[in-house]
């Protein structure tokens, strides 16, 4: 099943993964910035595992039963989808926490809930990133309640976490843009030291968009020697936090991490460029506010304001006068998609139509990262030897389908 | 994979399976007045069975393919996911039956759906517990309807029906309970002969709750012996049947039955204590005639009358004062969950906080066994040996993570 | 496992199929007309080899991981299960896109979201029959993206396509019809030569039911040498180009194809009658129009100007009286379900009490055959020697369920 040239390459990336010892057993994936290096090279090195080993029919079928439960309290189709898709290459059952269908709503406690769908489960994946300052104390409370679920005998196992989108970070995300990049430049994290990212702002008719793309590009790249750009309009500010640690990152990997204002100051000799929309930091702070009040008047007069403020800023767009700007005109256009594309699903939106279509297969294999990293997290938190495991899964010669 | 320790335990276990005879193969679990005393005990032990196994990482699957279906008409959380979790525990592929999707409210009769969904099913499990005289008869109905189906060559096996609680009883929730006691009591249903269990209305806002909890409880204990104390303000009273089969039960097993309506007098002495809310007979009647009826007028008034008429009963709530009438001030606490407890989810409740806090945790083992319970009672309807099942499961030794 | 008649069953089978030479590997299932008659004979004996595994409680499961997706842009309870079914069956799971969830409404192209689904996925199975002029484009539109997706290295591999009823055609249904008709007539497709079917409208109080059955009926039907009358009403057009291609299949099987505006002509002598409700061509033209243009009083006006008309045939229904013209008065009564019974599910219907309950288990059978289509359609798609394939399930010896 798997060619000699697979095994080959398989091989050099397991060898790889063995001299890292990570930490990252039994513990959930919440933020980039709670891993290692190594722990996140592990887990770069173990998807690039799983997808040579899917490409060459090999199964990675490791769980016999269980369940992967996915709580989305946002709206989502490639995360929905890329979750499925790992939780299925691993054999479990995915049911999805529809808070609409159960008793949820009903009183029932966080951390009651958390145990009563963990009897047989193996991990939770959970998208919560509308509200500023909810999500990320969301998943650390279902953390705490696992953990108390389980020390009390509760559990006979506890499930771990996937942070598959918070109001801090998109790990899952971000992961996947890094193993993008490191394919896209020679397949050595090394390369990537001292190219220029710019993680910019860009115009969107819907101004509403998480902080958490953006924050967790700034946080993850600064620490892999990247210099990070980070562009947007004055008031478009991110978490200061993310900042303090992109700045830390960059110290710490000969790195470089700067703010400015101006999209075309970030574009000037980017190897790579992200434009991409997101709400003022201070409103989605007033909107959760409002919210919790529910002040529905406040929230409309907030929006009205946000408007205008945010058609401004139409001229912030990915086009190609902007990308000439870029290192030989021919910086790598990164989204996470769905991009607003001007003509094409917008007025004005974050990019032409003429960049988005030169590089809009590059996104689609940006994004089929995201399932083999959801994988790779999932198996990383489960298994205390993935390098070891991985092995028998390539040498057990099981394909993945037919007989 | 199985340590010495737990092959031992299962050994004896499966030797006690072995003695019971039960006639459960082939055949719906809709309630557990249908079933032997010895069917029930086996229920139990397949539970407890695939509970060990379940700690000792092996795998349980018994099926390589097939569905299970599950059709919810209430709401749900603990069930739905605990029949997920039972049913991947088996190898099988759960498909909810959701009845805005389909084209169910569109003319078609019960025995199509019935036919229809069950081609390739092993098993269904329903929810339908709103309606008093609808649940149990909607099961009935199904059931008939594949009867037919099988026997007229439209389906190459019958799946089995797992009730997931009806208007008459609540099985996989009295089948976890009584598991939690028997755990609790020293591992032995013997231990429970003589205890007395109190189960008793208590106080909610949201006064429309099912009848089948109680009933489950009462109807089901009476027969282990246990002197159950049924206790509720006049008008709450639960089905006449329910009620003569508590009856013939305690006569039958040497336990007791009673009536009272003071929850003072039901936890003097008690044993275990079991205070949840439950709607009066006599209005889920009414409601349910004006229902049919589409009077909404009529449904209006009546909710007015059942709140006014609920709000004089607030001091029907589970305290440290009330449970110092139990045995040494120390019964178990036990709820279904999610309960309304008092300055946590509402402002008058079921339980005070502080007598949730102490058992908190002992309500959520024994949630713990709803999903072994299910599992049971479907692999005990699909298998006419489940003890040699089983101990060919626990000798394959193949683990239900890893290779 | 598998008895010896069974074995002898399939070996007959198997070398039917091994002489066939069907042309499917990789390619979409969207209509029966893009198909050759040996592909078509192909898929019949793949899907009667897999339902006489699965009665033998023979396992057909043959991916270890992997997902079947599922958009249905309308209502479905038959076709919905019988995808879950057949998905379960060969090893799959299944995800359903419900575009309320996800972020296509928000401006996603179909052939970026066609490749966001993909990444792990073995076939996507579509409903999209409501308006004239948009499934089968949108299907196509889907397999485009892919054959992009696959051919530019996003994708490791080409799901491929099961169209589960468009506006042209409802393939998995009338192949179910077609295996129904070779069972009942004796197993041998030969034996259907010169069989009169009447495909005829009927009425029903709900007017606007998609074209797709009798359109697929007509077309397949005359490719088997039938004799296939089409019935309705004047201006209860198909849409022209399926007459077309009807009168061509009839052309070269030997089989007659001819259109009347009388139930009772069409009954004449029939072997088989398909009595069921459609909506008239022209209409559905006009609605689809409204609906692009958002014209709301149009849209009321065009449904009362219909149910008007549509009332004036009420007379189009099948009785015990039109079907004593059929052969003997003994022709096979199909239906796709659920039908408009008089009386049943509707005041006046497509079918009266009386010969639908004659037939009902029929139809029962008619619907079991379309769990079996579907996977043979996805496993002649994704394994280029079914044949091969199928022996080896049948040989392997793995119960579907058991040890």
């Amino acid at each position: 099943m798997t060619h000699a040239n697979t095994h080959l390459e398989i091989d050099a990336q397991l060898a790889a993964l063995e001299r890292l010892h990570p930490d990252l057993h039994g513990r959930d994936f919440l933020l980039t910035t709670d891993k290692t290096r190594a722990d996140l090279e592990a887990v770069l090195l173990v998807a690039e595992i799983l997808e040579r080993l899917h490409a060459a029919n090999a199964s990675a079928r490791v769980f016999e039963s269980g369940l992967a439960i996915s709580i989305f309290r946002d709206q989502s189709t490639r995360t929905r989808f890329s979750f499925a898709s790992a939780t299925s290459l691993l054999g479990l059952q995915l049911s999805e926490l529809d808070e609409k269908k159960t008793q949820v709503a009903h009183g029932e406690t966080v951390r009651e809930t958390a145990n009563m769908i963990s009897f047989l489960t193996e991990c939770i994946g959970i998208r919560d990133d509308m509200y500023i300052g909810k999500g990320h104390t969301y998943m650390t409370e279902v953390g705490a309640a696992l953990d108390e679920g389980f020390a009390e005998g509760v559990l006979h196992q506890r499930p771990n976490l996937v942070n598959l989108q918070c109001d801090i970070d998109h790990p899952t995300q971000s992961m996947a843009d890094l193993a993008h990049l490191k394919t896209t430049f020679g397949g050595d994290l090394a390369a990537l030291q001292g190219k220029r990212i710019a993680m910019t702002w860009a115009y969107s008719p819907s101004y509403g968009k998480p902080l958490s793309v953006p924050q967790g590009i700034i946080t993850l790249m600064a620490r892999f020697g990247m210099d990070v750009v980070l562009a947007h309009p004055e008031g478009y500010d991110l978490l200061p936090d993310t900042l303090t640690q992109a700045e830390q990152g960059a110290r710490e990997s000969g790195g470089r991490f700067s703010v400015t204002h101006s999209m075309q100051e970030a574009f000037e000799g980017a190897d790579i460029v992200y434009p991409k929309s997101w709400a003022p930091f201070a409103v989605m702070q007033r909107r959760t506010e409002l919210l919790e009040q529910g002040d529905d008047a406040g929230l409309q007069a907030l929006e009205k304001e946000c408007l205008a403020q945010n058609a401004t800023f139409q001229d912030w767009e990915c086009t190609d006068d902007t990308m000439k700007r870029t290192r030989e005109g021919k910086a790598l256009y990164m989204h996470c998609l769905p991009a607003d594309i001007t003509d094409v699903s917008c007025a004005a939106g974050e990019v032409s139509a003429e960049v988005f279509e030169r590089y809009r297969l590059d996104t689609y294999r940006e994004a089929s990262w995201k399932p083999f990293v959801i994988a790779a997290m999932i198996l990383t938190s489960r298994f205390d030897d993935p390098a070891a495991l991985l092995r028998a899964l390539r040498d057990r010669q099981i394909p993945r389908r037919g007989l």
